[in-house]
């Protein structure tokens, strides 16, 4: 007979779990692995509130393993390194993101995709290698293969960067992929939520200028103040929209609600690139003659390879970019995700798990 | 008063026209320009039927101009050139593709992109600088700026190319544009049409791997031996599909009717590209979550810019690439127009313009 998630591994842990798909989050004690000679243990200190860890809770994607331990954008204290180890030491400042195993042969493997490997194992709700399941970062410590480990320079905020984790490299891993890091390119961002802002700022640090996309015109002045966007295009009013067509490089869409792309691929050059980073559950409708007519393209992208999530994090650090986050604790989490749902955050929760988690031990 | 087309320019000239919506062509008495300094005067020797050509006798996109004159891969021999051309003399082989005329400052064309120039000027149906209408290739003589003017190799059989100047260049840019003209590379070719035929050859002589995706099995015995694909996949047979899921590097897709498009990015590797090339009239459905994982690209393309259509004719030249074609005498066009709306064509009618054309004169 299996083991209970509380005696399967040597190493107690205690994180806070969804207990089926109310999603509502509570107290869940569990084990963690014996540091392996590849692996790394670490103290969690914060972890980021992503719109995914919502979905998993209320099994919305149909994937989800319970007891649930959300949570992939996780960063804390190296506290035990394995025999082989050579990224970090112990005291070292690292994270863990959205993947932690892959096969490492595969073409994807081979070329530092891991996100795309076939065999790829989410931080949490998924199988790993062991034939346990994985758990996430509302809790007390990880251990990861240190392929998996980010390393975060001295004197960069973690709970700020956190978010970079999964938010971070959702949107510095297209703008890379597809040509838009280049100074003077102009760039849409369609949606300025936790990939929206930080889409914002990475491509501003490339050089691009930017427009914010928004439905809200009540997102004008953050995007142009604080954001420091270069312009800003309410999607309902008609006129602006006539007068950007044609206009941009390229757009990051970070909708994951139904929404038209007509207008958005309108808005395209000729070979300009309209890049999906939420996934509605329905098929959107896909006109083809504008495709056509102007050799545009749309695409999907999902985070990054584990090699291009260090050259983000190097990336963040020498432009000072990090997340605008509100700090919660703990017990605060429930609440969070409620607000999450209605969009009222700005712009991402980071929990507080190395000062509040422990006080919620029953 | 605007003077008729027949009396609009110097030059008689006499084609086949569509007179109203039943799309139904017959002899037709129009003008040319004269040869202006930087024009370039022809005879049409050939000229084949693109499906297109169907599509606008019949209006069905809403933009066709009556009397219209299809024909947009002629191909013949110069008879006049102007004081300042310097591409070709009289004697030599020439056509005109999908475009005649375009704003030449904007960033499409200053990119060799003319096709792109949102004023750009097609090669019949469209009102030209001058205020006339553009007539195509179902006529006797041709008059283009030399822009628009392609030079042929000798040798090369005239009949058999004409189709390149959009068939050929539709497929050929694609292929280019998105990194498929590479040896090893695998390639997908949708539809085994006027348009799949030539991909099928193009992409073999850049030496990639390409699999003909097919409905029906009566193409698998032509895409093998005659065409020479690597291999066909019959895309209603479940357990080929599944057996050739994530291995392409890119698909070109030929077909204008709507279809569904998921089994397709389900072929395609990390980073694959889906490019269409058909134009359904009502949306595709695009579903996102696939999109996402694996990076993919669902893309449009149209045709190619001129100095790009010179170079593809050069390269089929170079490894004796024509269509696959059935030469029809002028008088038969209106048969041929009911059988390609059938699909019943190998691959390419071609009309025997310099041949047939005058025996139709009322």
């Amino acid at each position: 007979m299996a083991k209970s998630p509380e005696q399967e591994h040597p190493k107690k842990a205690f994180g806070w779990a969804a207990r089926d798909t109310s999603g509502v989050l509570s107290p869940f004690k569990f084990s963690r692995r014996a540091t392996g000679e590849e692996d790394v243990t670490f103290k969690v200190l914060y972890c980021g509130v992503c719109h995914s860890d919502l979905h998993m809770t209320t099994n919305d994607w149909g994937m989800s393993i319970y007891p649930l331990v959300p949570g992939h954008e996780m960063v804390g204290e190296v506290i035990e390194v394995g025999s082989k180890v050579k990224k970090v030491k112990v005291g070292d400042s690292v994270g863990v993101g959205c993947v932690v195993g892959a096969c490492h042969s595969c073409e994807n493997c081979t070329n530092d995709l891991e996100i795309y490997c076939p065999d790829m194992i989410l931080t949490y709700s998924t199988v790993y290698h062991d034939g346990t399941i994985t758990y996430g970062g509302y809790s007390d410590t990880m251990v990861a293969n240190e392929r998996y480990i980010i390393r975060f320079p001295e004197n960069v905020p973690l709970d700020a960067s956190a978010p970079l984790l999964c938010a971070g490299i959702t949107v510095y891993s297209p703008l890379k992929y597809f040509g838009f890091a280049e100074v003077g390119k102009h760039i849409g961002v369609v949606g300025l939520g936790g990939l929206g802002h930080l889409a914002v700022k990475f491509a501003k640090a490339f050089g691009a200028k930017v427009t914010v996309i928004s439905t809200s015109i009540s997102k004008k002045e953050e995007a142009l103040e604080h954001l420091g966007a270069d312009s800003f295009l309410l999607s309902r009013d008609q006129e602006q929209v006539q007068a950007a067509k044609s206009t941009m490089d390229g757009i990051l869409d970070t909708v994951s609600a139904s929404h038209p792309i007509l207008p958005l691929i309108e808005l395209l050059k000729t070979n300009g690139k309209l890049v999906l980073l939420g996934a509605p559950e329905k098929p959107l409708e896909l006109p083809v003659f504008p495709l056509l007519m102007g050799r545009k393209t749309v695409a999907g992208s999902a985070t990054g390879g584990m090699k291009e999530i260090q050259e983000m994090v190097d990336f963040a650090a020498k432009h000072n970019i990090t997340a605008d986050t509100e700090l919660i604790p703990m017990e605060y989490v429930n609440t969070a995700m409620e607000r999450l749902a209605k969009g009222d955050v700005r712009y991402r929760f980071v929990i507080d798990i190395g000062n509040t988690l422990a006080a919620t031990k029953p």
